[in-house]
């Protein structure tokens, strides 16, 4: 069986979760806790960070980035990236959008303030680095509403990595009632189509202990 | 003509330099400073960020990553990922570890503080941010050290776009006088090597006003 190592809060680890389920790859999955330096974790993959696969043949996948291209490269079935070099450079325009900047400057600062510093015990949510992502993230959501608005997909006609990139990122902040759907009604539909994928399941049905979702998490209609 | 729009301490730009190089892929270079957020730029890649290659045929690429792969995508020259899917996986393990670790643990904190710093006349650079880049950087060497005594190059026996991602950081670091060669004599020759391709010479000549490189920056010797 694959096995692919994750952690809950790690928005490249649900984005792989999304693409096997789409591409009705079967796995099981190992919770991974990044930040203890596990020594067989890091004889695995030695930059310490998930996700990692390990395929049923034994091939070992660091990263989102190998792996995603990885299915690309071996998979028959449906391409997640576009079936031109023109689309597939556009999906990956915005596989950078969201796992760079979006991350940066929305996911990375939230999980940190909100999720590690609690599990670690790292001290109190600093409030104007909360303010900060709130400001920033606003502008992301326009801009999903923009590509929403004049395609069927954020990439194209198709849905793509970069809906599983950017439903990832945001599925962890909805986590934890950050996103302002109210505001972004456009994003918000793009969203609950999403949600309503078979492949998008196990993620709404996440529960970490000692930190439960929000109530709207779990619901297609929120 | 093929157009790269380039910041000199972009890494990312530098990597795509050196892989059209590579290719023999002619192309024109633009300076854009993405702190300015041109507007006729923004029209371009909306994320603001370098590098961005406009197409002679009018594609537009934005980002390292989908211009590295539309490369694999379109060109019959030789790869710079790798043959085989496996390959192709652990070269791309390893640009996600230059363009993510390396670029958080090192490139971008050097760039800020003292470059970003100077010419936006932000201040004077925080020395335990430097100090901290520092530490980093010597694991990182390390690594490149540990790779490259067990292989021909970084991601296996061919030259690859890994060994372009790593020494594109470096490059960026080593124009500051920031990389401490003398306790790495591994990726110090292996450095060297890359030093000596025809593709890395155009590197090694940029000369940016108000701030010249260290003395042994282009010298092959060094």
């Amino acid at each position: 069986m694959n096995k692919l190592y994750h952690y809950w809060f790690s928005p490249f680890s649900r984005a792989i979760r999304v693409a096997l389920a789409e591409k009705a790859i079967e796995f099981e999955l190992v919770l991974e806790m990044p930040w203890t330096r596990r020594r067989d974790f890091l004889a695995l993959n030695p930059a310490g960070t998930v996700p990692v696969l390990l395929c049923e043949d034994e091939v070992k996948l660091c990263g989102s980035y190998a792996i995603q291209e990885y299915l690309q490269d071996t998979q028959t079935t449906e391409s997640l990236l576009g079936d031109t070099p023109a689309e597939r450079a556009e999906t990956r325009r915005l596989i950078e959008w969201f796992d760079v900047k979006f991350y940066t400057e929305v996911t990375d600062i939230l999980i940190i303030e909100k999720v590690m510093k609690r599990f670690l015990k790292l001290g109190v949510p600093e409030a104007a680095n909360i303010r900060c992502a709130g400001i920033n993230i606003k502008q992301h959501l326009k801009y999903i509403e923009y590509l929403a608005e004049r395609r069927n997909w954020l990439a194209g006609d198709r849905f793509s990595y970069a809906d599983i990139a950017a439903a990832s990122h945001l599925s962890c902040i909805d986590y934890l009632g950050d996103v302002p759907w109210e505001d972004f009604q456009g994003a918000k539909d793009w969203y609950a189509r999403i949600k309503s994928r078979p492949s998008f399941q196990p993620l709404l049905k996440d529960l970490i202990a000692g930190l439960p979702p929000v109530s709207h998490y779990k619901n297609l209609d929120f």
